[in-house]
């Protein structure tokens, strides 16, 4: 599991091995980290330990039948899966793990997203895909819901979350127009 | 909170009050039980204690906003909520909670829930809303992310959730064509 | 109510005081500034009186509920509300009262304002929005939507908007092509 | 005026002449009666008087710049327009008067009104038409509309809206599930 | 009708008045020209005298009727119709005309040109526009379609069409790629 | 050209001879004639001569090559065709005749004509098909405007169009509501 | 891989074993099934070998890996693949074997199939599926386009093919219009 | 068939003549190369000889049946044809050849290829269109598509798939996000 692709974004170089991830953001493609960073610069904002991974449901599916069947044994509790057009990866994944999984669709190039969009979120009955919205505002909220579920368990992540609210309620309070 | 729209599905008339619901499912109008009813349905055999509510953003905001700013007090941890055409109900809930909230697009009569799937789940960095499918499928799978969510903190439920999938999967491997 | 936010476009510094708006522009981000500077820019130009603030139905929703119930106890007499994505604004401000509320879609990045249409227009039976186009157009026309209404009580008005009709069908006949 | 088409739902036999109506509620065919009765319904149960036509932007238009350029001086305030797929009723009436227009886009057989939506919504800079959801919750949002502008000088109106929505919320209160 | 937005492209300047136009382009704004100057172009070059003509159904409603209900004792044979977003243009052009009308969804900037394309398109049973493509093969398309429409009555017009077709193949076959 | 699907849905059986059509009703299956028989049925009422043919650009193309390369030297000078779906009956036939083609595209099954009106009238520069709406008002539309375009060398017709245009708006005012 | 969903269409109970074989047709859902027959039925037509089994890229993720992963070694050598909504079944195989893979769009309930089609035709450069149209068109086609690639190797199928087109081309010359 | 417009990019201009092409990648018209020329790459790195043209279904329809009955006599095996907008191209090469043909949406500048699309790939039954994505990667894909194809007889293409697909896996498991 330590190739080259995982990176944890919050650890500084000596505590990584010490901080296991309880978050995976995975995506399809390198292109999609312009999307994705936003779901992880929140993960890090809340302190909370993920890794950020390159896994394609369609040029890699052994490596994402190896991540999703071991990732609750690596403790990772949430996912959270960006990709773009035929968008298969959240869904794939939520196939082959019982883990609550987030999708992201990327926007796409002709159809700026309705495709990834219908692709992520038209699950059929029995295999649930949490899906936010498309592009940079959905990889955020995605990283923001799965701090939710995690906050089930723990205060301290609870409460930061409702410092962030107030703060964004704040700033919102204080925007003035020309 | 005892008004006459809530019930617990699970609750035999004399248990009621001992088991207070960890998850409620709300919905923008009684007619939008068909589909919801789906989630309730697959609650009940998780042995999920849960309540079902009719609660309008449009028709009825200050009930909204007692449910929504005092459901984690009520021990509430996910919240599930199903609306139509213009559907409010889910970002506005989210907007007063910190708790997950999920969002079903019920199939709306003209657009057939395209309106309701991209005002539910377009919502701005920030106030995040994990959308699940258009109509049944999409009630069904809000509440299995609702149980994915719980078995964070229950083992016995992840073990339901690994037993159902089993389920799942030998009933469609034991699917005949005709 | 005197917050940072508001502001009376039309008043000079000195009779800000003296001359209370009748028209609230709200608009869910400063963002949207861009596109609802349209209707503000009418409005002063039909010298209404009128505020311009930023209220998020989903960062700051208590605010929304303050500004909302209390509107028409300051004497607003129309309401326009811009909003994109989910754009839950213009619904939950008409929730909340019975002044006639406008809804101005404002252009998504991904889909272009075919989600902020919908999420607007498509109002349930009971709570109505009328919804104005896409983008500037519909800013402008919001205001002159506004302005029709006050109309009724006030001939200035409508003699204003039949002068400004004449001013639009002049500058129509004298368009020349290249 | 006084055509076959024309109709005041409101007023008994004997009354029609004493109430002149302040609302027109036209349509551009008969069939979209079904819908375009809500409105009507909704009116009379508001005791606005009203009258009901069919009028037709391509195959009557003389009647319509007739009944558009006539409609303020007969004392109608405030003008609902029904039509449905190339929807052109509502902007051309508005094209010619100055009053209010609200736009019902009724749905259309193919493309079940989202042809009827974009005729009606899209309207270009300077002439306004308040558009509100397709079908029947459309139609009816139109008539509370009109009352909400009609409230603006009459007192009892904007009282009888609030009960209309206290009842609204009662009803939406006791609404059980099964 | 000798207004400052009327023009002869064909003629030279002496003998404008010699040649009445057959076909008149017409478009809602002036802003359209870029897009209806591609039919222009292809009337001058099959020596079709027109005119071209800034006229909207709604801002200038009466301009186009008197052009309407006049077209066809002026002399002119087709008319060809711009016109973006709600694009009422060709619709009401041909509901005071029995002569053909040709539409032309322009693009517009939000929805690209599928609301003008439905809004020209999708007119009720009675009252025809014949509908060309969206943006500047519509245009081009349009003057085509014209003469063709013409050319039922001279046999130069289709030899030219024929012309055309043939530059047109010859132009393809030597296109030869890198 | 005698073939079993060609008829001359006007003509009685012994006059069929001495009344060549000029106007061709093709269609791509023998199910769209639901449709298509509107058209026809305008043309009887018109008393234009005219055929109706199956013709499928993809199961019958070296027909439908015979067909559009002979129909001018047989008279024909109006085409109508209807198709559905990927509906490329009315483009090919165009390419191959300089004669007016009209595209009337057919309500598809699963996506209610969107693809078959897009597939009609998106033609590129060079090849015009003037489309009219999806289903019946479109076909019945076809023929309006077939005769609009035979009109322009018939005063006969072009007189019996406006009888037609008065009729209909006869009717029109005389409809009355419930 | 004898399971109870795996049935071959053509073969006698006797012959089974002697014909392995060389078309296989998936779907996702046993209710796939009515739209899926038509590809069965084609390839039967033809006397291709071929086998039908329910196999679900969400349910049973592990038979999807085991069947795509041997399906060249059992000498198949086209795959059909018919899934609705977020349908990942053609894509996911087509990811793990290096056979041509065609995919079928299953009408979905809520939009219709475009969710299916968007989600099989928009994939990523890499890894294609043909994709065909939606519903039971597309289920035939998918039969014909797999005939039509084993024709390139059995000119006895190539020959069938004329055959299918000839009587294809016969019925559509020979039907008649009411 | 030696026109300007083929040529084959494989072949050195000594061997052009000693490598007869069996893919033929066409296009409606030369703008579309951009886009195609990444189906014409692939070919060239699996070294398929094919040849590139341009070939309108609008334009050239004489060339097009000239190219499509003759293909199967020249070698060719597979036929990719890329078309923009009211995208005929593929459809009507597939009526005239029972040839495998491949469809590549182009993207369209209104409608981002969505028009091209649904022109492709809703074929009726009877006449296959296996279509790929909009844009460069359904070019890239149909490329891997016929070769999956050509595979079918040449053990050698179907070992450098399996290489092609697993240099793919190895660059997707090196690529590192920032």
């Amino acid at each position: 599991m330590a190739n080259q692709a995982s990176h944890s974004r919050r650890a500084s170089k000596k505590q990584a091995a010490a901080v296991p991830p309880v978050v995976s953001v995975i995506m399809g493609s390198k292109s999609d980290w312009e999307t994705m960073k936003n779901a992880s610069d929140v993960l890090t904002e809340f302190g909370v330990a993920h890794e950020c991974r390159v896994i394609s449901a369609h040029r890699t599916p052994e490596v994402l039948t190896g991540f999703a069947t071991t990732a609750e044994a690596r403790g990772i509790e949430v996912i959270i899966a960006g990709a773009g057009a035929a968008a298969h990866l959240a869904g794939v994944t939520a196939a082959q793990t019982v883990l609550p999984v987030l999708g992201v669709p990327i926007e796409s190039k002709a159809l700026h997203g309705l495709d990834s969009l219908l692709s992520i979120v038209q699950m059929p009955g029995g295999i649930p895909v949490g899906t936010l919205a498309i592009g940079a505002s959905g990889a955020k909220n995605a990283a923001l819901f799965a701090i939710a579920i995690l906050a089930g368990k723990k205060a301290r992540l609870r409460e930061k979350l409702k410092q962030y609210r107030e703060k964004m309620k704040r700033k919102a309070a204080e925007e003035t127009l020309p």
